[in-house]
């Protein structure tokens, strides 16, 4: 049962309740590039990671997207779980950014979790209080920071997700991520190339002076 | 004891959690344009709203507004009340919209009513869902959707709330609901009067095609 490791709230559970649980849990591995969840498929319960890394985003009519939360290991989000969450009305697209290992608790068991034990209603209630906040950040974000310091913020998040300052990322892989269209940064890219900043080749981005990236993340 | 009707979960407490809020229950009576709640006062607590109109938003360094909730009678907020929920790190500011009575129920109250009772943490649960389902519509409105559209659903939305098509309100309180600048707003409104959407005099707007406008925002 290596899966209760990766549940904050697992020993606050009665053994009844752990077994249930226990019962049920699903184990995947899904390939890079894999959709665990999106509108059209079943609502996926509590998803728990072990290895990897997903990403939560919303899609709009005309298909932009726009990241709105990433999970890495030992992080747990019920935004697969919207379904079985109160008041909850959006749809909210996961997928695998890299090769990922996950556990799901089915949403309906969750929920009967939730609706029986203390603990689980206040492990939800942190889990929603934080995505709630991711998203406040966000919309601040955008609201008020251009474009140049939100681009400069991703890159310097990527690089230090990924441990290196190549990435192997593109320029429509970015502008999924922050909302825009794929010539918006293009462009920008190539503002920062000739400001000395970054280095763009054929399918990579090298950050050439991570100082000056920082200087303008903080201006 | 009204306020009693104006929480929903008041009748799944005990009589001893119901007297301890009696005992603390604070009622008050504000102006229009009162700021009941911001990041430098004292944390205020779960909100409920008797009477009136108050609204819930952020504001950018340079001083810029955006509206991201609006209470009217019987809506209750934990908004006021996000230094004792989990998680939540950010600053929101509470101002009446219209002369309004409220109650407020203190946050440490509230938070240990959270800790030890599954209604109340099952009720918190919901209120936060809602914010969140809120922000995220909010967040599609503002990524996906051009302006003149968000405008005309404000617009719109305020017919309906103030109950006439004569609206009374400057151009900078729009800027502050719909995260903008003045000069932004008052030139879409021009364009609007134009297209004979609406008519503008001294301080007041007048909805002069609501079909056009609806068709508009529904486009």
């Amino acid at each position: 049962m290596e899966f209760a490791e990766y549940l904050p709230v697992w020993d606050k559970l009665t053994s009844e309740q752990q077994q249930r649980i226990a019962e049920v849990v699903e184990y995947r591995k899904v390939k890079k590039g894999t959709h665990i969840h999106d509108s059209s498929t079943e609502c996926l319960g509590l998803v728990m990671v072990r290895t990897g890394q997903l990403r939560a985003y919303i899609l709009s009519e005309d298909g932009r997207e726009i990241t709105i939360s990433r999970l890495f290991e030992y992080d747990v989000s019920l935004l697969s779980a919207s379904c079985v969450m109160p008041d909850m009305q959006f749809n909210v697209m996961i997928e695998a950014e890299k090769d990922t290992e996950f556990w799901s608790i089915p949403a309906c068991l969750f929920k009967n979790l939730v609706d029986e034990s203390l603990a689980v209603s206040a492990f939800a209630n942190s889990l929603i209080s934080g995505n709630f906040s991711e998203l406040m950040w966000l919309m601040e974000q955008i609201m008020w920071k251009s474009f140049d310091k939100r681009l400069a913020a991703f890159l310097l998040e990527e690089v230090s997700i990924e441990g290196t300052p190549t990435l192997k990322v593109t320029h429509e892989k970015i502008a999924g991520h922050m909302g825009t269209a794929r010539e918006v940064v293009t462009r920008m890219l190539r503002y920062f190339q000739s400001e000395g900043m970054v280095k763009l080749t054929r399918g990579t981005i090298e950050i050439a002076d991570e100082k000056k990236l920082k200087a303008l993340c903080d201006a």
